[in-house]
């Protein structure tokens, strides 16, 4: 199925992460205790500052080396990436004066979406869905909005903001001029837009597997159906608490985040509903899809005991007759004396053929044939 | 089936729509991008300007001139049908002063249906249903009412608005000598009665299988009940969200709906509520639907058995008795003495007959030719 | 089944009228088109006007020869039968100053139950279930109610208000002393008394499928059951909308509503509730059974099966064995001697014997004749 | 199953109250009208007026013998048994200005629990459940608190009150210093904590049901789990709405409620949702519990399917080949010249007993013995 | 399986807890009865008392040699472990002016999670769960946290706050700067973090089982499918009403809560909200996992019955032709002469070769083979 990334290897993939999304704590550790992953990418920072007329892109050695750039009136987008660095990411904490249990949701991974707000700060917790080479993989990303600074952590490299940096750099549209709370805005939109691909997949998916259901159920669909099951929980998982966390961002007015932007955010808002929407309507066709596979299972069956039962049913009272002529009854003028006559064998034949035939038409008129008369593969 | 316009084809056609109903834009493009589909129709304008003296109808050429007609005190409906024109669209989203998002909303369709309020305007997302000639499509209406304009936006030609048109040239009841509020009223109600057609090809197809499933159940029952579902599940995405929207439009007063209208509006939304109470109804009853299928195939595998059994149980006996008898043994005095009796052979057949009259009356007794005396078709 | 008026005919009956239960206008025609029937009976009106005192009772040629009662403090009920005379109709629209959407709804049946609030008129829309030949039949009751009269207008000639009216004549309770609101409350009252007969007979026809699908399961059951569901699908329809609507009448003070009646129509609300509670409580049993109908179709084919592979098992394996003494070998000495020996024949008996006890014992040892044994008919 | 004192009988019993809760009045019937059932016991009276240090019980002959010790300020208990007497209940409504709703709730049971205020009375309704010979019955209670009586009716002789009876009389605890509202609380507390035991033995029989259905799934299973879920939608309709109406009670303060008294309901409130999620658990327990009755029907099936399949596939091909040598070919060479060797019939053995080791040892290693070698009883 | 230790006798243990998880009072007994189980463990109280310098801990004999320490500015945190000992719970309730139902909630073991504010104290009541020998078991612990001490009530010896007791003793964070409600927050997230490790490995029993019900389903799934539902089912009534409590901690603001402590709720209610999310999850997976389950059953029975059908189809008609020439005719010319040519024997071989194989060749057509070539073992 080459046609189709999602599949197997894909799904092998998030099988690992599906089960036990929710890294604990060991518990009774303090409350910020940094959990760093042996895995996990070493740490590296990179500062976009801009503003209308102006704008500076620098990879950053230290967060240290930021705080002149924070005061400012440009924004200041840092990116950090990858989780494995716990000394940068506990000084990165002092510079943005990030409250403990924040620094610890945002290294932490994963963490459920949601928002926080402080009083200088507003901080929100996603995952983003990326595709890599065997489909798909999601990571965290955090956004630590300030007045003048938005700080990403993302949870490793690669990431849906190119396109974002490009708009930046060329200039396009209105980003450059406005405040950091619409740069927030723009990356949270290109990240749930990154959600509709992969639905997209799913969709076709989908379409897939109802036509193998109905022409040809295999065993396989069970565990691909049983599969895209598992991962709309997953995304289903990601998107809902998002999409409240948005709607408190819009309902609650916030001090960082501007009218105008409030009014961009109800657009990110729909487009989370849209993707509830589509898990919800691929989780009952899904549902559905199984009872369909079911049903073929059982006509399949069905079609296997007529086979038999239609054959046992002509040939066992055939085999019964002949039986009874290969009987060693003694020439008793009584005991068969068809066995004597001239016509005596054809006459056997005759009857046989009419019971045959008797009982074919009966099952014919039952209706066994009709469903069954064309192979199932070419429907 | 040509008495049921729905099927097949008709399903064809929506199930390429269904799977993937939203369009996303390009991840990070930036908000405002209009979408241009290259299907998509050009786009043409229409204007019917009224008030209760006097009625002009026009095509416009470009955006700009309806200018002259939107301060009027007269009603102007500006009628837009088709997206594909990008600069005409553009020029659309200037002359009517639309928010980017707006616009956004009304070109990349389809959207999810939603009501938004501005100050000085009203945005309402709709779909409208369509009968066309393999049964029904979808296409999306935006409304966008102003002071003294209504301005229709149209996914494509041909529309269920032409009773309005009417209604307006023949000056039929009140609807001249209301303002544009009242338009987009009549214009709302005329594109939700038009699900209710639709509605009632459902509810035949329904009472259909019905007829099918409990006489006649035929492999092709699961695949119309689960597409049924699937259309189900696309009308109810469509209808559930302007529900909400009516319902908003109701709740939160907004100066450009007068008092009257908003008592009209609660008809719209007593409508909705209808076609939401029915497609959930038809729900339950596609489910149920399966169950009886699954028990009527349960049924037909009994029946079968029944007839395997019955066969075999009365003739594999037979059959060794038959074989006894055809078994070598020398003459020696205990080898089978009744071969060689005078009345042996009729003695074995009635021995036979015995033994098969009391299985068929075991049978008997345990009700097993009960259901399954009469055909199943001709129940 | 003579014995539950419910079954098959008023089924039928009723299947005809639940899969649309809404006409629809014809799109786009505008608010207030009343929509005749041409099979509706002709228009009747019927008065009586009531104080504590006197009552008088008279049909009414037109709507309008009840207009001066309106005014006279006296409680005057107006009760308007078919919806077939549209000059009637519109004239009484008139004279009660109804709301062309009231009118509408009031004539366009049905609609879903629903209670409206106007300044100087409450309008409630109610479904009223009647028995009739066939078993039930519903239709809609609305009530219009004012300071000093009430309006019921009803779809069809018959009620279940006899019991009402005699009241009225008689002076029994407080009926006479009271305003237009309480004569409101006690048709509404009498209206949702009229649910639990209906209700009786379904559960008395739940009892009976209980009954026959632990002991008999028929195929005839699965209809019953899915015919059952739908009919309470109806039921829930008329009844749970009422159940809001009075539930806002009880809620939201009204001027026309006195807080004695209020306290009464608690008292409906609770019936109300009593209704819901028992169709919720009859969709889940109806659910359950037909669970247990699958599983009696599941341990009915076991019971096939079982007897089929017992026969089987036993008499194949000896017909194999008779088959080998059946065939035609030389007499060398290798070849079967036993078919020579003097207690050849006894011999293969005894072993055939031994076999055929052995496979009932394991059989038995399994356990397999357990359920097996008595005929589920007479369990 | 003696053990378990709620199957058979008490089913049996229940049965007949579960399907039809709720009497209905006759349609039109006045409010307030009475509806004595013949079977009612004659209604008897008891008073119990006590104080912290007086207390004296006496049998009522008429409720006006009670008037006496209604103004007192200690505390009267009137307990009303029985619903026979239509004459004594009309006085009893007089007696203690009951509205005539209230009484008619009283009197005519069952009615759906609920709590009424009214301006000097606290009415609430409820059901209390009853051990008797058969397992278990309900009866309703109703509660009419005024500022120095409690009013209680019950439906039949025989309650769970007697220890708080004991109580008084031994005046242990708090009781005898308390208000009338304190009674009410501990006589709701008694009613209450009676469904516990009823709950424990639901859990035996699932825990019973659960080893029946793993090791040895009888047919009888599936009568028995209905049962259970439909005994649990009875106990759930009887303590849901019990549970909003002690909720309103603590929520919407009422003067005859004392604060301290308050926070004692939370206590019951916090029981019947302890009851109210046990029935949820064991009705998920029952659905999970038919879900795996039918996996084991269906791996019973499967045993059957596998014997029949593993007999007839060794033993038909068998009997074919003992056929070959059976049939009465001519002493042509190229006819059967093993019939005529001298090891032709051990070779012949040789060939079917390697066929057969041959397939069994298919069957074998395809894993058809695995889950099918132990008999399922022993398990 | 020794990897798993949760699996058989652990649930075995649970499966003891989990039918009647609440025990009940006596019906009628007075409010504040303490019931004390038989087997509980005598009752033992450490106390823990520090401030940020000094830090002081040991055994206290009474409830009482605790006075001295709660009215010191320090924190004291008194432990109680076991409920065996009614005399001293009793004098604890005194030392601690604990409401009787207070008292009786914290002894009177389980209740069901809930917090209760009163005036000067903060009662929670929680369930912690608890690896032990034989996999996991659940205890309740409530917290009764007062201006300067927390008193909290273990019903066992054995719990997860060592950790927290060796963060007291050397000082870690800034748990000894903190004041008792951060002492609270900080057992409450030890607690809830104690639910992951279980989730954790219901995740792994999943997985495993997903693997054997794809690959080698075989009977005990089901049992195991069962109990961890059930199971889930524990885990949720544990969890889901501790949210609430929390939920209502952190929204109703209470003296005792400082704002800071309030932030760090925020997280514990967070993670509450993971261990439901995962709990919904797994059992949304277990009921699939049944699907596949039940769908593999029917896909070997299917593949047992075209074993069956294939042998039976392809042998019984060669069965019968071989007993034709077994039949006894005479030798009329008309008596399948074929017995006599020189070739008949081999024609016949040819006839049921052709037969034979046009039947295989059939069924491939049919595409029975698919599925059914590979043992389904080694998938």
């Amino acid at each position: 199925m080459p046609e189709n990334p999602i599949a197997p290897a894909a799904l092998e993939e998030e099988e690992k992460e599906s089960y036990m999304d929710y890294n604990w704590d060991q518990p009774g550790s303090p409350p910020g205790t940094l959990r760093i992953d042996e895995d996990a990418q070493p740490t590296t920072l990179y500062l976009i500052d801009y503003s209308e007329h102006e704008i500076m892109e620098t990879d950053l050695a230290t967060p240290e080396d930021c705080i002149p750039y924070l005061d400012k009136v440009s924004v200041s987008w840092v990116d950090v990436r990858g989780l494995g660095s716990e000394k940068v990411l506990h000084s990165l904490g002092k510079v943005f004066t990030l409250h403990p249990l924040v620094l610890e949701d945002v290294v932490n991974v994963p963490q459920r979406p949601k928002i926080e707000p402080y009083i200088d700060q507003l901080v929100l917790i996603t995952r983003m869905i990326l595709p890599d080479k065997e489909g798909f993989r999601t990571e965290q990303v955090s956004f630590i909005l300030g007045q003048y600074y938005l700080l990403t952590v993302q949870e490793d490299i690669g990431d849906c903001f190119d396109v974002v940096r490009r708009r930046l750099q060329a200039n396009v549209g209105v980003i450059r001029r406005q405040q950091a709370d619409y740069l927030a805005y723009v990356l949270l939109d290109a990240l749930i837009d990154g959600f509709f691909p992969v639905l997209e997949q799913y969709g076709e998916q989908i379409q897939q597997l109802e036509d193998e259901v109905l022409q040809n159920p295999s065993r396989e669909i069970v565990q691909q159906v049983y599969q895209l099951k598992r991962n709309l929980l997953t995304l289903r998982r990601a998107i809902w608490p998002l999409r409240d966390a948005i709607n408190t961002l819009i309902r609650d007015e916030h001090p960082l985040i501007s009218a105008e932007v409030r009014v961009y955010l109800r657009d990110c808002y729909d487009h989370t509903i849209q993707v509830l929407d589509m898990v919800e309507t691929y989780r009952e066709l899904a549902a559905s899809l199984m009872d369909v596979y079911l049903s073929a299972v059982s006509n399949r069956m069905n079609e296997v005991m007529k086979t038999l039962t239609i054959i046992s049913t002509i040939f066992i009272p055939l085999t019964f007759v002949v039986g009874v002529y290969g009987m060693n009854f003694d020439n008793s003028p009584l005991n068969m004396p068809e066995l004597h006559w001239y016509w005596g064998y054809p006459t056997v034949w005759g009857f046989m053929i009419i019971l045959a035939v008797g009982l074919v038409y009966y099952f014919w008129k039952r209706g066994w044939f009709e469903n069954w008369a064309q192979p199932p593969k070419d429907e």
